[in-house]
């Protein structure tokens, strides 16, 4: 999307097209209203489809975790025990241990798993959890990339060897390809994280992040390798063929269901709203009758017949038959995203046609009544354009900076910048630092998908680079 | 289902199917497996598709309630403040409002549909959230049917008359009509519920009962007549057409997901297990290899072909590959409640064909491969069949009863007695308490589906009868 003033843009569809409401009355905590909600379900039915294709099983934990669970991981509960909402109080009772509602759920499903895990026959586990997460979030909040209660999915494995674990990152990582980015439309780039900024308790971090049209980064999904961090202390173990106790080696995945909406919104939407892709949008294709008073009657009969042609081919069809004039409804159906338009007039009307107008490009076509159902493929054709477009927009963002001067211009001007870095374990955390005081940037890591070559000498040290960084403001 | 002892029965099949497991570590909360979450989750997925048919659409609001929000209405209050977990804690602050985790939604939602409601071109509101609500239960809790933690789903509705809520009360009752019975096949009855026994808030209350096997009655779900006592206290008007500001009409409807579950594992289950319905099971069929050693490759070639041609055609399949015998595999599956086995031996291979096996009857036969689509119609008849015999199991169970003797003789065998009864109203509580005390029964309401005509006289005061009312003992 290209719009001057993308944070002003961003609030603004957030109210505008309904999508959500920030007038609840807790601070951090927003509602999120049906045309938000019914995208969010669809992504949550896609996503868990794949996870089922490749193996996993769903599974619903408490929401609940005893203070004693919670802390018996200790890098784990120190990076989340500033954020953890508590509940002492049940009723008219003082419990007798606190619960904290869970930030994340590792810790309420490890003494299971170790109850779960007898034997090799046991291993791999490989389940998820599709809901909500609490987190007292300190830094400020945005509507849907940001709050105090997020919507996600967390998908927990255990394996009986360390290759397993890291096979699994891998097959996240695909996940995360086939489902956000083939599915969704959604680019990103996959990194792994610099050491120190991975998830409390892991050994590494891998993550993607999309490029908001500001220029700012987005992360909208990671996986760990947890290694045996959890294992030994919540006693996961089993036994295995060589007669040995061992403790199983574990990951965690998680894509972050609102964010992902956020970049849905804001890498389609353009300077009249959103655009929804066709197979995640509430209303896929919307019929907007215009007529004189005379022709009235006979256009909106008409019109009611596409609509149930439409609705028999099984599209989310939407007839608007509400008193505004042709161009409010316009205006309303492209601010909302919905990727079709139907216009139907006298001429439609009078040669059986309809005309098609495509809410991306805003390419028009005329339809005989009997290839209606082409507006599908018109529909997915629009969508496959979206993508690569997007996807042209994220590679383009990506800019060569070999010193501290250049790297700084370029995320000032919402690039990403590609540097020679020294080193991406805690050694270049130093380096990290300076640039984050001096850039107001982040060092998000080096990519997964191909291995590049480090050329050159570190941008803040001069040390002889050992990675190549992407470096990028972040959300 | 016949089984002697359906509590042992019914704790045994939790752990022995490993649908729940009841050792997480906070009293009253429980895991649910991937067995049961898989078919909760097609539960849901059926639920708000004809959620979606008769023009609901969803919603997210937040799990955390103020308490200045919860306090509004004072009977709902009143009704619940003994339930809440309260949270007052977040990170190391103390927070300056004490926060309900949800136990209900109506006091999270109706300060937005305040917000929402300006003029008549906003009603009717017909929204539903997904999700998880908690209660601090101090009766005895069951897995599945009463916990701290329930998920269900919520359905709030706001009209401008009192005729739109109370016509959508009656959609409420068929939508249940059309899932829990036509597509889960659990038979219930939907009862108006006596004046003293209605949801905290709400004008009045009707619950459809299904009928567990050791003849106590489970409320599987629920749909008020909110009236107006909560649009009064949290204000949610609107202009009408004559100029007037007017209070909104209001319903809430929830079916409780969880207890459906029970219902349906209880009422289909039988001495050997699970019976699942094909539509909902995680495996639809399972492939029972039986070979010799000579056997085994040309076996299990044939076995993974039959596999692949089911998986094609989108029929969740299993091949059961592991090394214990045929009998213990046909005893899992059938435990687990698998609705179609399928057993391939020489035979089958030679003849290029499969042995079906249905779980409810166990009845046999063999289906050439050219026609092993069929299984589908198969196991759809046997769901018909299941269904059909679940449904004249609770016909039969409603005796009449005109003395208070031959109620408590019907109740103790485990029946529901249709009895004359002085009135719904609060002047019957005190005959209620005397049912209750004596009986340990309770008065469930009137039949919804009929309009019954009241004879004789009230079976506890001899007054002259004003309803038929219906007795049971519940969960």
């Amino acid at each position: 999307m290209v719009v001057s003033n993308f944070s002003d843009w961003y609030n603004n569809i957030m109210k505008e097209a309904e999508l959500v409401d920030l007038r609840y009355g807790v601070k951090g905590f927003i509602v999120i209203r049906p045309w938000a909600m019914f995208i969010l379900k669809k992504m949550y039915q896609i996503y868990e489809e794949e996870l089922h294709n490749v193996g996993h099983m769903p599974v619903h934990f408490p929401a609940v975790i005893p203070e004693s669970y919670l802390k018996k991981e200790e890098e784990h509960v120190a990076g989340f025990e500033g954020e953890v909402f508590w509940i002492s109080k049940a009723g008219f009772n003082e419990l007798e241990e606190r619960l904290a509602l869970r930030p994340t759920s590792e810790t309420a499903m490890y003494p299971m798993y170790a109850l779960w895990t007898q034997g090799k026959k046991d291993l791999p586990i490989k389940l998820y959890q599709s809901g909500t997460v609490w987190r007292y979030e300190t830094k400020a909040t945005k509507p849907l990339m940001r709050g105090r209660e997020f919507l996600w999915i967390e998908a927990h494995c255990a394996f009986a060897t360390k290759e397993g674990a890291e096979n699994q990152v891998m097959e996240d990582v695909e996940t995360t390809n086939k489902v956000i980015s083939s599915s969704f439309g959604i680019p990103f780039l996959f990194f792994r994280r610099p050491d120190w900024d991975k998830f409390a308790g892991a050994d590494y971090t891998c993550a993607a992040d999309t490029l908001m049209p500001d220029g700012r980064v987005l992360q909208i999904a990671t996986t760990h390798l947890l290694g045996q961090n959890f294992s030994k202390p919540f006693e996961v173990k089993f036994m295995d063929d060589d007669g040995e106790e061992k403790y199983v080696w574990q990951t965690s995945y998680g894509p972050g269901m609102n964010r992902i909406l956020a970049a849905l919104i804001s890498i389609f939407g353009d300077e009249k709203g959103l655009v929804i892709p066709w197979h995640l949008s509430p209303v896929q294709a919307v019929i907007v009758p215009i007529f004189k008073e005379e022709s009235k009657e006979s256009i909106m009969a008409y019109s009611r017949e596409v609509e149930k042609l439409l609705k028999n081919k099984g599209i989310r069809v939407m007839l608007d038959k509400s008193d505004e004039t042709p161009g409010f409804k316009f205006n309303k159906w492209e601010q909302k995203g919905v990727p079709i338009r139907i216009e139907i007039g006298k001429r439609e009307e009078e040669n059986r046609s309809v005309t098609v107008v495509e809410r991306y490009d805003r390419s028009k076509r005329t339809l005989p009544l009997d290839t209606i159902g082409e507006i599908e493929k018109v529909a997915n054709e629009m969508f496959e354009k979206m993508k690569e477009d997007a996807k042209k927009r994220l590679e383009e963002s990506i800019v060569e900076a070999n010193t501290l001067e250049d790297m700084e211009n370029a995320v000032k001007e919402g690039k990403i910048a590609r540097v020679p870095f020294c080193s991406l374990s805690l050694e270049g955390k130093e380096c990290y630092e300076k640039i984050k005081e001096k850039v107001k940037a982040e060092v998000r890591g080096r990519l997964l998908s191909k291995k590049e070559e480090a050329r050159g000498n570190c941008i803040v040290c001069g040390k002889e680079a050992g990675e190549v960084a992407y470096v990028a403001r972040q959300y």
